[in-house]
């Protein structure tokens, strides 16, 4: 124990947020709010005085923002994150006598009873202050202390000791010396906004080609970007763009042997012609690359690459760093398995190899090469199979140069797994969205998400279908389906994304009944996409992304409310500004096949409507305009027509006047 | 990054118990069971080995118990603690490869593949822990690997894959090189029994002359002690026996000015004849104190005393020791207030006084003197105006040599005040239970108390009345307000007590309407008290505390579970053994007046009570037999005659027959 620590009264625990201890920080994007609660008390009854301080990594001082008591020992304060990298926040809080003294002289002066020598005490407190002021101020307070011991009748310095340019000084000047400050200090990753909302679209670019009969290159990507950006998507992602191996090679449909022409999964990475810093030759090259990166940031859109550490066994680093990989009693490698099934085309890394200092090396080098090509955003192909800590370095160490790297996590493995590679560092994570599929479901997951101690690390990122998955709710629902998940993504999602063009063309065959795997899938053979058919969603999607853009209250998740309505396939929520500029009330029938109807039951007073006046709702999905009244309203949805409505609340601003018109 | 920690893959969160992230020990006594539970994975499919640590204070070693996997990676292992003082716990857990090794090869051979290359691997993991074992482990291992790689056809090495023998040989003798063990170590404070199971009796020594016309004595409390043992009490604490002090003593009924015979309250701690560490010379010497303990313990008694760092203007340490007090400016010591109210008699001491570590010394000082006369139960009087890093480091203090004192924290203020004292040490603790007296109330609160994380650290006792506290409720509901209020007390708590004889005689006039504070209290005068009356309850608490003795399941409080009954005026709860072999249902009415009946339902598997099966309920409280079948059961409590029943659950025991017969 400190040599005054014996004497620091005030306890402050109970912090919020603090995820497991500090162990984690927090995210945010820029612009955003921290708002932090913490329980503090000391001993006996003395006033308090708490702080929240806060200040960006490298700062040297802290800023400091008053704290407010909201009930039961529990205070409340916030400030808001502006840039880029690493902020610190604590709390401090100290036994603020001066208060306590203003609190009990007015009790005492109130019940008659002589407070003269209470003045004299707050003059001597007044004069300690004074001695921490410098200049204009140090002069006012030792007036101050002069004016509460002068020999004027004790009404007049009872007035000076309330009056409000004595307490902002005396604020202003707290005694810190036996102030608490909590005893860690917490951390808030700040990201870009593109962090916080977001909009992908996945695409193979072999599958590019304008014309048939040769695969497509980064060239052909380039004349696909105006397509990509009318559709109103800010990220294009691509599969791993690096050169596929030969061994073992998989054929259409997954088959164990390919032909001649089979061009095998792009996962399958590493070959004679390189390994993750190459190019596939038929892609193009670095400077190909580079240049679609420019022009798709001409379309406002930012190219995307996969991360997927695994090696076929064809990858250079095989020969060239045999102790990276595991090798069994027949001196051959171990290739992936989940027994009985073997991948003898993929040899994991072993991370628990003896050089594994190396291996760690050599990864984030191939993190730093693509940065320095202009990459800014990473898609993470299973990140649960590789160490956690490996990912906490990983991440760490770009962003410490690069803070606005985004790495997407995607890992669809068990709830605590998906948390923790949040908790390190992932700055998205894929979700289990693509199967949740009633209201039940969900209205639980989505509130876990977003009203829970996992929203300050974890941000999903809904995807309706990817390469590896086209549900069963796709497979049968028809276009209305897609219609439905899609409004269902990019509305209970702030960040979401879509694996085209397979999806606004509504690609549905499963390679076999009960499969979630696209039959003849493009993971294993290039495909030509007439993404001009007429019956493409292309224009629906449009839509539902410019609804996106120009209502702020969908680029956040926090503000996600469901609202009861009394039909099992309508499900219904909202979000908002803090405001209530801007409000959003999704309805959506889950059911691709038929008519449903049913009354929504509003919450009035959470979304700011005046339940004595009418209001009007805009569907900005269909353009109607509807006027309801009251929490009760009634809603019918075709899936032929359109099987969801985005509504804009559109209601008058309450005034007196209204108010007094309806008394 | 230490050099091996990148090689670290599992994680181990979400640990339970554990307070505040391990800032503060959880209590058992001893022979109590530690259930750990914690979130534990790692990156990919392997199989893991999880154990928990424990290891008493100054043990060299861990223990080590195999933790079980429960569900959604939540792993539980447990450990009990059998000797006073502090142990400590951690988890520990790796990727097992033998294990994940063994799940594959069956799932392999199963399916038909060539597993010889598996036997060899398997072989070589044998083999090397044959070299972490020693002895005749070491050599049944080297043969089990040679077995493994023989040229014996693949079924009969699979067997000896899967044989008991290797496995829980390669359990034994794990590979730690690359374990991960938690980052904490948490901290079982372990008490005696009685911290968690004891029945206090408070009373004014002297208030028990034997003869009218003088104050009462040590000697005395001699005589009462028969008395006290026989209504089942075991521990006696008396009020402060500190001299009194004269300046500003209180009269009667707390009026400012005493009479020259008014003896003063003993919490006014402090005259010319001595302070904390000396006796009232009207009670007699220490030496007198010492064989009252003496006696005491022949009936099974132990004294408790009262801690109350307060002193009068007459204390010696105003003189001594003025630094230690709080000045005005007119130099007069700044004495308790509570605006506008003044405790002129009272002087606080100064915890924020730049000589704050002598004034610590001297009240440890107060303890070890107490110690050292033989007390090892303390009431403390409100310790939340004296700060809590204070009571941390005197606890701490105290139990590092005398693990077996008791501390009863009398803090009744704030939720989290209350909690806090309990955290730092307090090793049990008053509560509100005094105010709760709906069912509602009730439930909740005790529901809190014992199904949270609050009764890892917070051992309630239940007191129906003190000096200060006399209800409204006991004022207002005559004999049977008493019994109800002793009974949930007795029930709810296996720790509580009671202010007597003003308790057992039904004490009931107030001071004034409204108030709390008892008509002449005996904090302000001394009192005679007839505990030969016939009206009183000694007979009847005598009983309750026979059951409490008799029964194990009130002698703990985390198996309470309230059950609904369909009269709000009426409560049921119950607790039981692990063993289901002692169940008590107590059902109390909550109305003093008026007879109160209705429908228990009671939730008998939580029981163990077969609902095919009747069941006998024994009142053990007025000696009733009931036959109940099934959940609902009809109660009907006259409180003229009885306001509660205890019911022992005396069930046959289920088997097979039973089970065929009423099938």
């Amino acid at each position: 124990m400190g040599i005054d620590e014996g004497r620091y009264r005030v306890i402050i625990e109970g912090m919020e947020p603090e995820i497991d201890g500090g162990r984690f920080p927090i995210k945010r994007a820029i612009g955003e709010k921290v708002v932090v609660e913490a329980d503090i008390f000391a001993d006996s009854h003395d006033a308090l005085s708490c702080l929240v301080l806060h200040r960006k990594d490298g700062e040297p001082r802290w800023e400091e923002h008053p704290m407010v008591f909201l009930i039961n020992d529990r205070w409340r304060g916030e400030f808001t994150v502006t840039e880029l990298g690493h902020y610190r926040y604590t709390v401090q809080a100290l036994v603020d006598h001066f208060k306590s003294w203003r609190q009990g002289l007015v009790k005492k002066f109130d019940a008659g009873h002589d407070v003269s020598v209470d003045l004299l005490a707050g003059g001597d407190l007044v004069e300690e202050a004074s001695g921490r002021a410098a200049g204009s101020d140090a002069k006012t307070l030792k007036r101050l202390a002069l004016s509460l011991r002068s020999v004027e009748e004790p009404t007049k310095r009872v007035q000076i000791a309330l009056c409000d340019e004595l307490a902002e000084l005396m604020a202003k000047y707290p005694d810190r010396e036996l102030a608490t400050t909590y005893d860690r200090e917490l951390v808030v990753v700040v990201d870009r906004t593109k962090a916080r909302f977001s909009c992908w679209y996945e695409m193979f670019p072999r599958s590019c080609a304008s014309n048939a009969g040769r695969d497509g290159t980064f060239k052909d990507c380039e004349a696909r970007l105006p397509y990509i950006a009318s559709m109103g998507f800010d990220i294009l992602y691509f599969p791993p763009i690096h050169p596929i191996g030969r061994t073992h090679r998989k054929g259409k449909n997954n088959t164990p042997t390919a032909g001649p022409n089979d061009p095998g999964s792009p996962w399958a990475i590493g070959s004679a012609e390189g390994g993750h810093e190459d190019v596939h030759p038929q892609l193009g090259t670095h400077e190909d690359f580079r240049r679609l990166m420019a022009k798709a940031a001409e379309h406002g859109i930012e190219i995307a690459i996969d991360l997927a550490f695994q090696c076929t066994p064809d990858h250079p680093y095989v020969k060239e760093h045999p102790e990276w990989f595991r090798w069994r009693p027949d001196r051959t490698v171990q290739y992936a398995e989940n027994p009985p099934k073997k991948y003898e085309d993929i040899y994991p890394l072993n991370f628990e190899t003896g050089k594994w200092e190396e291996l760690w090396q050599e990864l984030k080098g191939i993190v730093f090469f693509w940065i320095d090509q202009g990459v800014r955003i990473f898609r993470v192909d299973n990140p649960h199979t590789k160490p956690f800590h490996f990912w906490e370095w990983l991440i760490g160490e770009v962003k410490k140069n690069f803070p606005e790297v985004i790495f997407l996590a995607e890992a669809f493995t068990r709830p605590k797994v998906m948390y923790q590679l949040a908790k390190l560092g992932f700055t998205q994570s894929y979700t289990y969205f693509a199967w949740r599929n009633t209201k039940w479901e969900l209205s639980q997951y989505f509130t876990e998400l977003s009203q829970t101690e996992v929203r300050e690390y974890f941000r999903p990122n809904l995807w309706p279908n990817t390469p590896d998955i086209l549900t069963e709710y796709l497979q049968m629902g028809g276009p209305p389906a897609f219609m439905v998940r899609l409004v269902l993504a990019a509305t209970l999602g702030a960040n979401y994304g879509i694996y085209g063009p397979a999806f606004e063309l509504c690609e549905s065959q499963p390679k076999e009944l009960g499969s979630e795997e696209y039959l003849n899938s493009e993971k294993y053979e290039i495909k030509k996409w007439d993404i001009t058919r007429p019956d493409s969603l292309k224009d629906f999607i449009s839509r539902v992304n410019r609804i996106r853009r120009e209502n702020h209250s969908l680029q956040g998740d926090w503000s996600l409310r469901f609202h009861p309505i009394d039909n099992e396939q309508l499900i219904c929520y909202s979000k908002q500004t803090k405001d209530f500029s801007n409000i959003i009330v999704v309805v959506v029938n889950l059911d691709p096949h038929h008519t449903q109807a049913g009354w929504v039951e509003l919450s009035l007073p959470d979304l700011g409507i005046d339940h004595r006046m009418p209001y009007q709702m805009h569907d900005l999905l269909g353009d109607g305009r509807y006027l309801w009244h009251g929490p009760r309203n009634y809603v019918e949805l075709n899936p032929g027509i359109s099987p969801a409505q985005i509504l804009r609340v559109r209601h008058k601003v309450r005034t007196e006047r209204d108010f007094d018109y309806f008394m």
